[in-house]
């Protein structure tokens, strides 16, 4: 028998990638005020048969896609006829469940599928872990030291200081890493790691065991992109100052606006681009 | 009172980067084999009072110090006072133990936090998500066609035609993407998003919802590094072959060897290297 095609929303395809945002550009000419496109960033909820089973930090957009692909990757459905109807929670007058799908199975039970996800923890060293609702994202940074600045000739230097510190990329290409760096461009911490969010848990962590923690007056140098959970990870250690090597996400330029913390991405040849707090860059 | 320094276990330090692998490079003046460095990845569990908390997939060396980076990020610690010690589970005599950390909490309740994990799911579409212990990432994948094969020439085209398609890269530089190709060389599916997991997971999921599922006879493409995830999603779909414009890591590797999985890295100026069941590209 042939199944009638699994329903799904119309709106799942419109996919919303980026947002022009006001930054400063500063380079070897001076500093101007400018727009750039921002990757869009925002969490989405997936549940089970009504019930809160994860949240996903995604770019919006082919959602349902997303949905059924996660749940495949999480050993939950293995054919398509496990999934009857994946649908947005929303009525429209509430856009907040635009960011909420629930997902209908079919042959599996969902009962054994929740409850074995509570007898477990979860994994990736990710900032959000263990956050079911997309409430439950706000956890509460340290205050940032509204005094602290760090000039632009330091930030500029920063890429090469780390990448001289730099053993497991030489060897490989593939590693990420994160670095400690004091006002005057000093790299006091380094870690390297496959994993982004590791790298930096890495550096605070050793803060953290050394008992200099929280850590107000240092920042934080990243060698791929900033994502939300970068910023959070900055916010729970009190740093005032995240620098990246890529690009930073639209959520992890909301956060760092309301944390009171400079974002700085696209640190290459000499320039880069400040998303936030621009103040604290002399 | 001054307290006593947290109890630091020495093997902490030593970090593993990288793994020598034997390879097969394929270049424009044909195919030889050789060695690479591979970076090293494995899962590290993380316990507190005796109990699983969470697995996080790393690279090995400063685990204590990405334990506690990692209990910050999650808001288990606040104070380097809540953590009274860390250290391996292991005995000597068992090296399994020796990706297994428990963590002593103090000021904190542990019973409380745990509890509380239970409630919650969990985030990040990583494909391990929800596994506690180390035996558990266990995942079944599906069997892999051992007939399908793909021409180098193909291969080599990849990021020319996985680029020409990626719209989002170009306005934000902020994007991950994964694209789904046939025996040719077509691309049939494309997704673009902040989260590289989650460009796998769209791609995986469109061919899932549209019940053309599993995928034995095509290749996924991913821009970045193929981490051990990136590997198991693929599995889980039924897919022979992972090509990835970056490293892999050596749990990719490993998997992919066991799997039946063609694993190629660094696809980049005509060349790439084959980590994995080279007779499949021919």
């Amino acid at each position: 028998m042939k199944r009638a095609p699994i329903p799904r929303a119309d709106r799942s395809d419109i996919t919303v990638l980026d947002r022009r945002t006001a930054i400063t550009r500063v380079g070897p000419a001076g500093r101007v005020t400018d727009h750039d496109s921002v990757a869009e960033e925002e969490p989405l909820e997936v549940r089970l048969n009504g019930e809160s089973f994860a949240v996903i930090m995604r770019t919006p957009g082919r959602d349902l896609d997303l949905a059924a692909g996660f749940l495949v990757a999480e050993g939950v459905v293995r054919e398509p006829a496990h999934i009857a109807t994946i649908r947005y929670c929303t009525a429209d007058e509430d856009p907040d469940l635009r960011n909420v799908l629930d997902v209908t199975l079919s042959g599996v039970d969902p009962r054994r599928v929740l409850d074995e996800r509570r007898r477990v923890a979860m994994t990736a060293s990710c900032g959000l872990c263990g956050r079911t609702t997309i409430e439950s994202l706000d956890v509460l940074g340290r205050p940032v030291d509204p005094d602290w600045t760090v000039a632009a000739s330091i930030i500029s230097t920063l890429p090469e200081r780390l990448r001289a510190a730099q053993v497991g990329f030489d060897a490989t290409g593939g590693f990420h890493a994160a670095g400690l760096f004091d006002g005057a461009g000093t790299l006091e911490e380094l870690a390297e790691d496959v994993g982004r969010h590791n790298a930096v848990d890495k550096v605070i962590g050793r803060r953290f065991l050394r008992e200099r923690f929280p850590i107000p007056d240092r920042l934080l140098f990243v060698s791929g992109r900033a994502s939300f959970e970068i910023v959070q990870k900055a916010w729970l250690a009190g740093l005032a100052c995240v620098c990246a090597v890529s690009a930073p996400s639209t959520l992890a330029v909301d956060l760092a606006l309301s944390a009171g913390i400079t974002l700085v991405g696209f640190v290459r040849g000499g320039s880069f681009n400040i998303y936030s707090h621009p103040e604290r860059i002399t």
